[in-house]
């Protein structure tokens, strides 16, 4: 018969998950001991980095990721990480060891004492299995749950004296069969549903489409593509972009909407049907009070997510999978032949300075345009540098789907660890994460991992010594004269150096090219480039 | 009228608390505007170090601990810090923003959705005042709550909106009123439970004192010190030692107990009572079955923490003041003039390896020794190097109260943060921080806060390449082949440079000793001191 810990690798295997991020501590040894040939293990030196790392490789690799930490305290470290895996909708499995089941009520040292709260509201489901035979079908099921749309992160406490235990005949047999299992998503809405809506969109007199990271995670781009073109809609992203999910290139895409209320309504002006389709309605921030929609307009949400439909503060919902309701529209909604796609120049223009160059120091948009020239055509790109996303967008134009990760619930501490996930979730991409200086340091130590298993990251930090995108808000908010905005001091290729990463300062525009170019065409390992950029707030 | 910025600010000011460790994020900068001259804010860049500075802070000073942190996500990356803060029974206070009361139904980006479960287990109290002029009470009631005994964390979720709400004349005097409250927490146990314990302390016929950290925190060192003076008895530390409890150069000293069932029911044989002050009953790990008490043996503990009475698994309880009690105690205990204390000898020795250096690397207590040599008299010591404990506390024999910080939940990335708080909450003492290279990453980050605000802390880092700690308990816990336990390539000075710590690596013990002198007695900003070390696995 199996042990419990056989037991749980046949369910991994099964599963395809044999990646395992991990800091191990003395409770995870009896999980991790023999570790077999066929599974790899992947060391963060902080449990922020790890589970950032897992976000990344699950979003990149489209499967589920698989995370070890060390009982309260290490699950403590990555609750950040884990709240951005929850905004980022990454299906993920989150396991901590557990004191022994005969030392638990006396609460001896590193017991997670109320294990299944901890991880709460970052996490779907949290259980702690209650006998040893049970960890095994209980994995199999954090995993279903993981998958199931809206997807997301999932925790299992697991007491350490399980694993070394032998399942007898017939809880070997029923862990077996519990592993076994296949659960599918798939919700198509009714053909009345989908009849009606494609009946509003073919009467509106000014329809226009705003698309979301969903459209991206669930595979809906090209449908979604084609609804635009067949309708010759305009096309929105909606705020705030965690994944492109539209191609930036495309003569009917207009840009991002702005976040706040009174001016994303604004910017909809004339409209009179709004199409949402994978995003939430609406991400906004700041507060900038007003009516939801301009006068007369009416909107729809399309969503896999059943609680996004619920808190949407205004319009219908329809809640089924994205790509199966595009496509049934796609088969009720006449084509436009001839409908002209609007000016490109209708996109908003991108604030720039008056030079590429000051003190030494590019523009963002001459380091970002400067960074996309340098990379290959099929990079996938992170990016963790809020205050200069739109000229990272107008720089890169974005077109392919899968290619733009950027943390979707604001937090910080995303970028640099996942950049090393995504990269070994599509090992046959170069990965570009571009991020700002202080956005780097809340997963710093990821930069250890990537150069002890030579993995090629180009990270492209862009160097301004301040958080330029809260001096912003601070204008926004009328709230000067805040302490702790300004982080001089930093070298972040001594830094690189310490934890072995290759490191450059770009001092040009040319040269920053240069760097990325070469970066992301090796195999060799990881490479940091700091790039002194100037400050350009952003514009509401 | 004031605006409830400034009575929160008022009852910060009453309570002392003008010292603030924070990460700041967009939802916070309407509680950080126009930040008065007479606070003092001190940046982390991640929030676990901003946590764990506070925690120094705290521990050091004798204070309630301010911290203010980024809604969600920022909370999310410090729950460990605050976890390790409720180990160590810290008086903090952590504040973070929310999304605006107006957008928090939809649940607009940067909302806390469950902002009162997301720090569960953590903390004492989570809360979110229901209207503005709440805010200043709650704060006043969540400073009441902390400084309760067993203190601990307390969390408060601030609607970025309020703090420019003007109070009304009537809440103005309200909010006044309830921050000038005082709240005494004095619990003495009565006469007749104090007579009934001296009188079995009196006739026993072999006690035996166990001191935990709770002495040191509850200032019962004095009392403590004149308990086992007067009785004679031998004292033992309890497992884990979080802080020094009795003067480890003491004749009647002994140790520290084993942290397992078995084997301090043996360490304690011969006894008839155990007599246990501040501390659980007992901090297990790992766990090694047997009885708790040896054959013949009563227990009693003496403790503030009602829950910490209450699950531990064996022996009898007294729930009240540490410090009132043993007076209360020595008032009723006759002294035993003339009783023999026992030879040092009888403390268990260290094992130390055949030579002092090995290709280059000190061993273990060869570096402790040339540390504690070059440390002055009143060194304030933090300590995380989980495998050296015993070496350490071989060669530094603390004895003055309130000298030693060690994590007392066992929860990692406490140390190096907590020295840069620690400096701050002591600043007239020197500050070594012995940690080792693994434990240093998990708040690396504090360099750049003790090099900007220029902390005169002096960092030993103790590198091996290795969790040390974790090789030992794949042996105890026969669990060999683990993978992740390796740590190689680290440049623990190029980092620090990074940060801007000037860092040396000691290539002896003469040149350890030498520079530990050297950083201990500078006031300019920190100094880190890499050390290589061989590996010797402690001893159960």
């Amino acid at each position: 018969m199996r042990t419990v810990r056989q037991s749980v690798l046949d369910v991994l295997r099964a599963r395809g998950m044999t990646t395992l991020f991990g800091n191990p501590g003395s409770t995870e040894l009896p999980m991790l001991k023999q570790f077999p040939d066929d599974f790899r293990y992947v060391l963060g030196l902080q449990e922020a980095v790890v589970v950032g790392m897992a976000d990344g490789f699950a979003l990149a690799s489209g499967t589920t990721a698989l995370v070890n930490l060390h009982t309260g305290p290490g699950t403590g470290n990555a609750m950040g990480a884990i709240l951005n895996a929850r905004a980022n909708r990454t299906p993920m499995v989150v396991t901590a060891g557990q004191q022994v089941r005969a030392m638990l009520t006396m609460e001896a040292l590193l017991t997670n004492p109320q294990s299944t709260l901890l991880p709460q509201p970052a996490v779907k489901w949290a259980y702690e299995p209650p006998r040893p035979a049970d960890i095994a079908p209980a994995l199999a099921r954090a995993a279903q749950i993981a998958e199931t749309p809206p997807r997301g992160p999932v925790f299992l406490s697991l007491p350490m004296d399980d694993f070394d235990v032998v399942l007898d005949e017939e809880e070997d047999r029923r862990a077996a069969r519990t592993a076994a299992r296949v659960v599918t998503h798939a919700a198509a809405p009714s053909a009345d549903v989908v009849r009606e809506l494609a009946g509003r969109l073919t009467a509106a007199r000014n329809a226009v489409l705003v698309v979301g990271n969903d459209v991206d995670a669930a595979g809906a781009w090209d449908p979604v593509v084609e609804l635009a073109e067949r309708t010759g809609l305009p096309v929105w992203s909606a705020p705030t972009e965690g994944r492109v999910a539209f191609p930036k290139t495309h003569p009917q895409y207009r840009g991002t909407l702005p976040p706040a209320i009174a001016p994303l309504a604004q910017r909809l002006a004339g409209h009179d049907l709004v199409l949402v389709i994978g995003a939430p309605v609406f991400c906004y921030y700041p507060y900038v009070p007003g009516d939801y929609l301009p006068e007369g307009a009416e909107l729809v949400q399309l969503t896999r997510d059943a609680d996004e439909a619920a808190r949407a503060p205004v319009g219908e919902a329809v809640v089924a999978d994205l790509a199966l309701t595009v496509r049934a529209l796609l088969t009720e909604v006449p084509g436009r032949p001839g409908t002209p796609a609007a000016p490109a120049a209708a996109r908003p223009a991108v604030q720039t300075g008056s030079a590429d160059e000051a003190d030494g120091a590019l523009t963002p948009l001459a380091a970002m345009t400067a960074i996309a020239k340098g990379a290959p055509e099929n990079t996938l790109w992170i990016n963790e540098s809020p205050s200069n996303l739109e000229q990272f967008h107008e720089a890169t134009r974005i077109s392919t789907p899968g290619s733009f990760l950027f943390t979707a619930g604001g937090g910080l501490g995303f970028g640099l660890a996942a950049a090393v996930g995504a990269q070994l979730g599509a090992p046959g991409r170069p990965v570009v994460c571009v991020i700002g200086d202080g956005s780097t340091h809340y997963a710093v130590q990821a930069l250890w991992t990537a150069a002890t298993y030579r993995i090629p990251v180009t990270f492209v930090v862009l160097s301004n010594q301040r958080y330029a995108i809260l001096q912003w808000f601070a204008e926004v908010e009328r709230a000067q004269g805040a302490p702790g905005l300004d982080i001089p001091g930093l070298d972040i290729t001594s830094i690189a150096t310490g934890y072995g990463v290759r490191s450059h300062r770009a001092s040009g525009a040319g040269e920053l090219t240069k760097l990325v170019r070469e970066s992301a065409l090796q195999q060799d390992g990881p490479v940091l480039i700091d790039v002194p950029i100037t400050t350009e707030l952003p514009t509401l």
